[in-house]
């Protein structure tokens, strides 16, 4: 696939640094995408020399304005307005790019994205949809806390937005969705969850909805997308990096209490690497803003080149599925669906 | 501690064996508690029989009724009023026991505990409360799920009740209280957090306010008390167990992966069975249902004898403490102040 992707080169921990490297890496695996870099070209150009691959395949844009990390997203939409961020997004607008990858503040990304993007036709919110490992593969979550409270509606086109996301790019056919719920019986939970959960039976669009899912049923993989609103999916998703990095340390911890285990641990340390790999949170690097006009790849902010890598790869698998207008289509489709299922509602 | 524990020995997947067993195991910790059995005497009787201690501190008192696990909450409370749940509930009504443990049907449980015990004076919705293993040692989560939608008052209330908990089970002098939320900032969240933030901080209550956690605050123990509504603390409850699930699994995986491993595996096995000991379910087992006027444990449904002795040596903590008089005069005090502030909001 021969498209161009703009990169926030100032954004997080390790930048530039990482952003040049990862570009570098993800070349490997997409050697036909173009990058537009944005930042501060006297750190750029040198490290970009390094790489010639990349060097030729890239294409400089100087800015010395960055979004810090601290900054609140009201006032970067204000006054970073020349930032690498800003001018990255830009690019998408304006057709030099097809998809936006930051590393940097997820606030100020979402809202500078969704001032200068907007949002598709027939979405109101945009969600922040996240894979997450499980014991069958990986999964998504969303919404991962772009919407703190969310209609029975917005969790309709958060699922039929997931369903494409995962189509896009683990290339399942037939994504399974779930809702998630604090049990799995229809009377189960608040009246949104309900009737989100009505709408998905009735829609007609060909989506494999499952029904309820618990909490648990996330690292299990009991389905393909997971749809929340953003404060109970915030909240899962960061519960769950908790209590991996509790089982972690219970875990080094305990190897470290005998001579015997000291020895065996060296014995087994290839197969707990193995075990590192599998919930190696670089390898499901990269969340996207989904619902907006525009692709927008959000990367973890501490993230290293292999993880920065990944993220670009999904911006890439999102742009060749063309994930965009396959919402739209489906939102539109659902549309009509939507309404006569409300207007059906308001006769019986 | 003197004192008499009813409990439900039909409830359970591994009732009344589970029962009875880990009745005799909580003697040993707790042996001069006294306890009335509730079940099937043909059953009861010869197991009882087995253990000489058990024998002299149990009564018997023949049901041959039972709450399903599948039974909905409405019907048990209509349909099982001979059952061994609600006898072993009506026994603390009564005054002939303290406390009432099960490991029956939570809904059932939660349902027949409200109609028959009440709630305690200034307590609308009673919460399902449950500690959970941190980094540090364990923290307090609810509510679990009793209550789908909280308002800032229930969720005030839930921190008093909790902060209750922690010093008479763990013995805690000053626990720390945190509100789940998407950010630790002022304005995260919806307003429902952000009032109870702001009631926490001006009740004058002595109460140790941290502020708001974020889901990773669970597995690093950042506080002894996580708030939240029923819905969200349910789902991050049990996308706790379905990550640790999926972790165990994924590390079994890859210590089959080799010889090496193998060999190694038998040399970590005792600092691996001492990671499953800081984790295991059971030392954390007997979930209260806080603010209901007598107390009533919900022990885990496929805990073991060592699992439902926990969740016994929890309710004989909670008599100790008295926990129900603290609530109630906590909360009688802070109704005062709770009535201020409202009054001075209006004011404003």
């Amino acid at each position: 696939m021969s498209c161009t992707i703009s990169l926030d080169a100032m954004g997080g921990a390790g930048a530039p640094e990482v952003v040049i490297e990862g570009a570098e890496i993800a070349l490997r695996s997409y050697p036909d995408v173009r990058f537009l870099l944005f930042g501060d070209e006297s750190k750029l150009r040198p490290l970009v020399a390094r790489f010639p691959v990349l060097s030729r395949r890239a294409t400089l844009q100087h800015t010395d304005e960055v979004v810090r990390d601290d900054e609140k997203p009201s006032v970067a939409l204000r006054k970073c307005k020349g930032s690498s961020m800003r001018l990255a997004i830009n690019a998408v607008k304006e057709n030099q790019a097809q998809a936006v990858v930051s590393s940097g503040n997820t606030g100020a990304l979402m809202a500078m994205s969704k001032i200068v993007l907007r949002t598709l036709p027939g979405i109101n919110r945009p969600a922040i949809a996240s894979l997450i490992p499980t014991i069958r593969g990986e999964s998504l979550l969303l919404d991962m806390g772009a919407n703190v409270e969310c209609d029975a509606q917005d969790l309709f086109r958060f699922a039929v937005m997931g369903d494409a996301f995962i189509r896009a790019v683990l290339g399942k056919h037939q994504p399974t969705i779930g809702i998630l719920n604090v049990g799995s019986e229809d009377m189960k939970g608040h009246e949104e969850v309900r009737a989100a959960a009505r709408l998905l039976r009735e829609t007609g669009l060909p989506l494999d909805f499952h029904g309820f899912v618990e909490g648990d049923d996330i690292g299990k993989g009991t389905v393909d997308v997971v749809v929340t609103d953003g404060f109970t999916g915030n909240v899962a998703l960061k519960t769950a990096e908790g209590i991996a990095h509790m089982m972690t340390y219970h875990l080094k911890d305990s190897l470290k209490r005998s001579l015997a285990s000291k020895l065996g641990y060296l014995l087994v340390k290839p197969a707990l690497n193995h075990f590192k790999r599998k919930l190696d949170p670089r390898q499901h690097n990269g969340a996207m803003f989904l619902g907006l006009d525009g692709i927008a790849v959000k990367s973890h902010g501490s993230t290293d080149a292999v993880g920065f890598a990944n993220a670009i790869g999904v911006a890439v698998e999102l742009v060749t599925y063309d994930i965009n207008r396959r919402i739209t289509e489906e939102i539109r489709q659902s549309h009509a669906i939507l309404e006569e299922t409300v207007m059906a509602g308001e006769r019986a």
